[in-house]
């Protein structure tokens, strides 16, 4: 029986890693939980995150999945290790971005990286610790906390992310390489482009964490199991909302979308109830 | 002895209820609790803003408080009967802000008013309801879910902060009185004002929300406790941002922010760890 792998996200954004997988391995089936009723993580504390992430894995571990991928850069810099080491075992495992990320920038600058992420990636430092262990280049992290609302408001195109955008390039000085350290940022490739010098790389690190997979898959041949390319979606929030948001992200329809709920610290199936006026329990 | 009053916002937002408050109210002490760790709430569902304003309120109460204001739109437009029902008694009482905001707005319009407001304030309708009962307008609620995060990042000088509120006026129509319906939007004004036309009346109830308050306590002695003017402050977000940050929204220093911490379902004093890296329970 297949078994397909879980990829988790705070909201949209990693379906923009998602599509990726998708390219690489096309026979894989995928289940994809994004947090959107609880994003954006990037200014939670770390706590939180922990205990979020948490909910999400065991979701997708239910779901039947072995293997999950955290695509969101703010739980892999700060809760990758403590969900490794929780639910890691000869039969489930637990794969992050930040590494990928590290790989891929250190791959291509010629001295001076740059990456943009959540304020709380950026107050991790866990990309510069991952850059540090390969190779002895100057990193500049900073924090974009107004990038991953901009693009889930589907404001991509606006003179309003453009400006945002120009703002924070501007916080990181003399780089060659920008690392687009949060999901959500790829969406954002046209401002970027603007916004930057044409000697500066622009990286988008989701092409080489698919790669990566791939690789790790061939050397772990027991957690390859494709199916039939089928693909699952279950969100915290706006299910309608996702299907709708989730296309430009994904590239492609997203279909039917799955709701939960928390219920007692766990993720459950539930139904929707959009209340109006006040609610009273 | 003198009881606090306490005064409920999902982040720094309130503080601008806070400062229209004290200006009322100069020898009340007051207990301020931003839940920014959580925030923003403008994007939650409805049965999370209601188990954080549970917490905050008991919170309050815990603290000494017989009388909670919450000054946040969202939680006044999604959960404030409930709040009312669950904890007002003879000795404890919850009030709110959309009455006197729709009160202020009727008393100024010529017969169309819009309101910009979170996601959540808008999908209630509650403002439009409480507008209804007291006159025969049009009024036209639009959500403006960036306009929070951009006061919370300190950009509301920014081209930034002028080009999303032009899109957000924009989607009112034709309209003769705004009102800023979520207590980070007066940090904005001067975007507003150079925004909309100048018939359009531009309307903060802050001021209102305190002159209803104590034409409240005139009526309700027993919750009248006068005591020296203090101010005390609780967080759930970074004390050391709160106090930079609030001071804008306040208009006077801050001082001693004192932590919040979510344990086993109430938020009860913590000491904050910030961790570097990876975070393994």
């Amino acid at each position: 029986m297949s078994a397909p792998i879980g990829v988790l996200d705070s909201g949209f954004g990693g379906l923009t890693v998602l599509r990726e997988l998708r390219r690489a391995l096309p026979h894989h089936d995928f289940v994809y939980l994004g947090d959107s009723g609880r994003a954006p993580y990037g200014g939670r504390e770390a706590e939180a995150v922990l205990d979020f992430s948490e909910q999400c894995v065991e979701r997708l571990f239910a779901e039947g999945c072995r293997l999950v991928v955290v695509a969101c850069h703010t739980v892999s810099s700060v809760a990758l290790r403590h969900l490794q080491a929780r639910y890691g075992s000869e039969t489930r495992r637990v794969l992050g971005v930040t590494i990928p990320a590290a790989e891929c920038a250190v791959g291509a600058t010629r001295g001076r990286i740059g990456l943009l992420g959540t304020a709380r990636t950026v107050a991790s430092g866990t990309f510069t610790t991952e850059v540090r262990k390969l190779a002895d280049v100057l990193v500049v992290e900073r924090a974009a906390p107004l990038l991953a609302p901009i693009v889930e408001d589907g404001w991509e195109e606006t003179d309003v992310a453009r400006a945002a955008v120009r703002r924070y390039v501007a916080t990181l000085g003399d780089i060659d390489t920008l690392v687009l350290g949060c999901t959500h940022y790829p969406l954002l490739r046209r401002a970027f482009e603007g916004a930057l010098p044409p000697e500066v790389t622009l990286l988008d690190p989701a092409p080489w964490v698919a790669e990566r997979l791939v690789d790790w898959l061939a050397r772990h041949p027991s957690f390859a199991s494709p199916g039939t390319g089928r693909l699952r979606f279950l969100s915290t929030g706006d299910p309608a909302r996702f299907a709708e948001l989730g296309e430009r992200f994904l590239g492609e329809p997203v279909g039917e979308v799955e709701y939960l709920a928390e219920r007692g610290g766990a993720l459950v199936p539930a139904v929707r109830v959009v209340p109006r006026g006040q609610l009273v329990r």
